[in-house]
This record gives structure tokens, C-alpha cells and sequence, in this order.
């Protein structure tokens, strides 16, 4: 379980192009940039706007950053559909170019759905995949997918599939929750992330692995500092400067705004482009936004010069 | 404008053979026994579990309903994905087999999306699938989808494609909405399917145009027979049968009580069966629901005989 990732994973921003194409080039030059941040790359998650993907486009995306060279050691890209084949095909395909793991959302129309039918929906796509090196992240977000991951539904996950339910994401923003699962299940060999890395050292405190946060697409370094450093005697004021980062995006429409930032740092406007039902955040927001960072100190170092070449 | 689908349609239940695979031959059978008896097919709707199904799964059962001799000016089928390609991908087939219509949910993974998103999301499908034979009606279920369709929305999409946007099914189960829809578009030939047959008596004397209900699933007959004699004498009697039958079905699970209740009518165990994240009732609540139908002198006439050639 030693060589399972961890650390901080950025649920990657997707870039489009006029049409609301994905734009691989953007993409990949983005995933350099926070690798080079000591950031992991959970691509084709909530803040990608992976939802509004078909399966064709995550699957061409995917292939495009491993071909550029992205180590796919380092990946970790949400493949859970509302339908079961679908979430079978990304996640099939994941596993077969040497992903990390996959984060798995549970199939999110249907609502007040059973834990017996989430465990069938999860248990068929093992059995399906059909892979030993399978590494599952179940991703509980409950405030966007609705429908959640509970401590039962873990516990028989895990005692089925030791091996395979590696960990999970808690995006519900309830520490009680995240703790009541690093209690019971973080000593067999289940490994939490954090949402948001505004509970990141709380997480690291309690025996948790890391932190998959939107954030880290705008904020990659310090945020990685905090997850190294967590045991110093300066982790509390480090938390504290990511959470002052943290609330200013928050104030906007999180993806919105964080793109805008990127588009703004990188002196490129088609990175605010946002596919629908997403729209970009409006002109007098955009100022304000910009300015607000701007007079926290807030910068993205780095971010223009990693156009092709830097880290592997 | 007078050759649109109206009337009385189900969202089609769909059956599963061993291993959740769709059982195209049942779908098929079940279809010629509901336009047998006067109703029309909106296949891929939220019962039909069509969230819980591929696109090529969708696309596959489609063609096979069309090549088995069903009329598509009957077929309304459901083509709203989260993602823009698939809904696109869907409608584009849907408009090519000279479906009547398609019924198409808004994009339902984010929440708290704005009507200038929405907007841009039925637009550039629109313009996408760029065939004048597309006739879109709005699915509105706020319960489930969580995402809703509001009066700005209809209102501006109307003006942009006054031929395009057709109508809308309202399964808000809030009376008042659909009232407010009939009272703004009824008039300008947008065309309101109520989601329930509860309201279906309600929806005819408000100018609307029928019903798109689950229920119709298992008591077609006589819902049809309400939308044709809605202005009779009767038909307050008649709605009010409509309603303790929709009541007893309403006490459990819905999609799961309808497939007993085919299993149990058609003697046949396989229709039970339910693709995860759904799952079959319990046993216990199956005999229970046996009986109150029985009770209550619940029969599916015929449904046993239309194996195949019944009507087009």
C-alpha cells in the first residue's frame, strides 16, 4: 500500500476552446504547471467540468496527457457515470494506462437510493473491470451529486474488496464526517482526502493521506508546503494563509473564478471560457476578483513558463 | 402545428435479462401492449431507468423499437445527458429515425446553474443537431433532476426557436406551475404534458395536451380513455380512479412496483429486475402490493397476449 498515491491532487481545470472544444494543449501545459507545483492530478472531476464531458472526450483527453509524457503514476481521473457502462469504459480505460486509482462517483439521478444499490453499482463495475490493479476513490460530495457514500456502504466495499477500495474524497465540507471515517477505516489501509484543503491539516492530524482540492489548480505550492510540512511547528499559519486564499475564490462561482484567475495570470483569455450549463463569471466580478487577490499577495508563480517542456 | 404528438405516453419501463443487460425483446413487447391500448411511447424517460443506460445502449434499443415495426411518429424518447455531445449525439439519432419528438432534461450534475447557462445548453444543441424536423419538449422534474425549468427560460427559448421548442412535461407535482405554464405558453403552441395523471383532467380543461406518466406503464386503458373523454359527464369518476390506482403504486418505490406488478401480471419473474443504482422491492412489499392491487380490482388486460404482432 506503500506506493498508493498520496499528498495533493487538483481536480484539473478543462480548457475549451471557441465551440466549447476541449483544448488539449491548454490542458496538458496546465497539468505540467501543477505537477511542477508538487501537485497530482485528479483530472475529470467536479471543478473540471468533467460532468459536461462525453465519455469520447475524457477518454481523448486522457490519452493526449499520457502521450505528452505525463506520468500516468500521477493520475487520478474521475470515471463514475450515473451509468453503469459508462463508468466501466472510463475506468477500464484508466487502469489500463497505468492510473493511480480512479475517483468514483456514485451514479447521481437517480435520488434516496439504497446502499444495496449503490454497493450492486460499484461491486458490477469491479467485477466488470475485471483488473487487480484497480485502486478505487469513492468520491462523496453530497451538496452537487446529491447522493453520498456512507460508513456502511464503506465497510461492506471494503471487506469485499480489500484491495481495490483504496480510499475516498470527502467533499461533504463536515469534518465530523470526514473524522468518523478516518476513525473507523484509516488503519485498514484506507486512505482519506480531504475536499477542500481548508480541512487539510486537520486531516493530515488524524492519520488522512492528503487533500483533492479545487483550489490547488490556482494555489499548487503553498498548498503542497502545508501537506509536507504538516508536522511543523508553522502549520497552523500556513493553514491559515490557505484559507484566506481559499475564501476569496469561494465568494465567486468557484470554477468560474478560478479559470479567470488562470486566464488573467497567463495573460490568456480563452482560459475563462466555461462550457454550458457553466457560464464565466461576470465582467464587474471579474475585476473585483482580481483585485482581491492581487491585494492578498495572491500570485501564480511560474505559470507562464510552463509551456512545454518543464517535468515529465 | 396540429400533427404534434399528444395524448397519453409512458416512460417506457425498461426491462434487464441476467447480468443487467437490456432485454430488447421485452421492451418491444411491452411497447406494442401500451400503444395497443392508445398510448404512446416516451421511452428512455426517468422510470424507463434510462439514466442508468449507455448511450449506445440507448441508441441500440431506439433502433430496435423502429426495425420491429414500432411508428416513431409515436416515440418521444428521452435524450437530456449531462454532457452537450451526448444530448446532441441522442437527439441527432432520435431526429433521424423521425421520432415525434424528444423529451430532454436539462444538463442535471451541477446545481444552482443559471437560465443563461440552461439557455446555452438548449441552444447550442439546437444549433448543433441543426435539423428543422426537431421537436423539443422541456423536462421539468425538480425532485430528481433537481434542476429545474423556469417560465424566463421557456420564454426566452421560445422566442429564439418558436418551432423547435415544442412543449414541456411538468413532473414538479406542483399544480400551480403547470398553471402558470399553460396561462404563459399554452396559447402560443407550447405544448404542456402533465407528469402525472393526477392532474391530468386539471391540465385538458387548461388547454393542455395530455399526460407523460409512469403509471400509464401499468393502467394505460384508462388513463388514455380519460384523455379522450375528458369533457364527458364522467370523467371527474374517471379521474378519480385514475387516482386511487396511481396511489397504491405511489406507496412504494415506483419503478420497482410497476415491474412486480408487469412480472406478476405477465407471469414472468425476469420483468422485475432492475439495473443498480435501483433495486428490486422487497419481498414482503411484493405481496403486499399484489394484494392492494387486487383489492382494489387492478387488472393489465391483454398483457399477456401481445407477444408479437399486435398494431404497428
Amino acid at each position: 500500500m506503500t506506493d498508493r498515491i498520496k499528498g495533493i491532487l487538483s481536480p484539473v481545470l478543462t480548457p475549451f476552446k471557441s465551440g466549447y472544444v476541449p483544448d488539449p494543449e491548454r490542458f496538458v501545459s496546465h497539468c505540467r504547471w501543477l505537477l511542477a507545483n508538487d501537485v497530482s492530478l485528479a483530472v475529470f472531476g467536479t471543478n473540471s467540468e468533467a460532468n459536461s464531458l462525453s465519455e469520447n472526450e475524457r477518454i481523448d483527453l486522457l490519452e493526449q496527457l499520457v502521450e505528452a509524457g505525463i506520468d500516468p503514476r500521477r493520475l487520478m481521473p474521475g470515471t463514475g457515470c450515473c451509468s453503469l457502462p459508462a463508468t466501466v469504459r472510463l475506468t477500464s480505460h484508466a487502469v489500463k494506462l497505468g492510473c493511480a486509482g480512479v475517483l468514483m462517483l456514485p451514479p447521481f439521478y437517480y435520488k434516496g437510493v439504497t446502499d444495496e444499490g449503490l454497493y450492486r453499482s460499484f461491486a458490477e463495475t469491479i467485477e466488470r473491470v475485471g483488473d487487480k490493479r484497480l485502486r478505487i476513490y469513492l468520491y462523496h460530495i453530497p451538496p452537487v451529486a446529491q447522493v453520498g457514500i456512507s460508513l456502511d456502504l464503506i465497510d461492506r466495499l471494503l471487506k469485499a474488496y480489500p484491495e481495490t477500495i483504496a480510499g475516498m474524497k470527502d467533499s461533504s465540507g463536515d469534518w465530523s464526517n470526514t473524522k468518523a471515517v478516518l476513525d473507523h477505516f484509516s488503519r485498514a489501509g484506507f486512505d482519506v482526502f480531504v475536499g477542500s484543503e481548508t480541512f487539510l491539516l486537520a486531516n493530515m492530524r488524524n492519520g488522512g493521506r492528503g487533500a483533492i482540492s479545487a483550489t490547488a489548480n490556482v494555489n499548487p505550492a503553498n498548498i503542497a508546503a502545508l501537506h509536507r510540512e504538516w508536522a511543523s511547528s508553522d502549520a497552523d499559519a500556513m493553514q491559515g494563509r490557505l484559507d484566506r486564499v481559499r475564501k476569496i475564490f469561494a465568494k465567486y462561482p468557484m470554477i468560474a473564478a478560478m479559470k479567470r484567475a488562470v486566464a488573467h495570470w497567463r495573460e490568456d483569455e480563452d482560459w475563462s471560457r466555461m462550457r454550458p450549463p457553466l457560464v464565466e463569471i461576470a465582467a464587474r466580478e471579474s475585476t473585483t476578483l482580481i483585485e482581491e487577490l492581487k491585494t492578498a499577495g495572491f500570485d501564480m508563480p511560474g505559470i507562464r513558463s510552463t509551456i512545454v517542456s518543464q517535468c515529465q
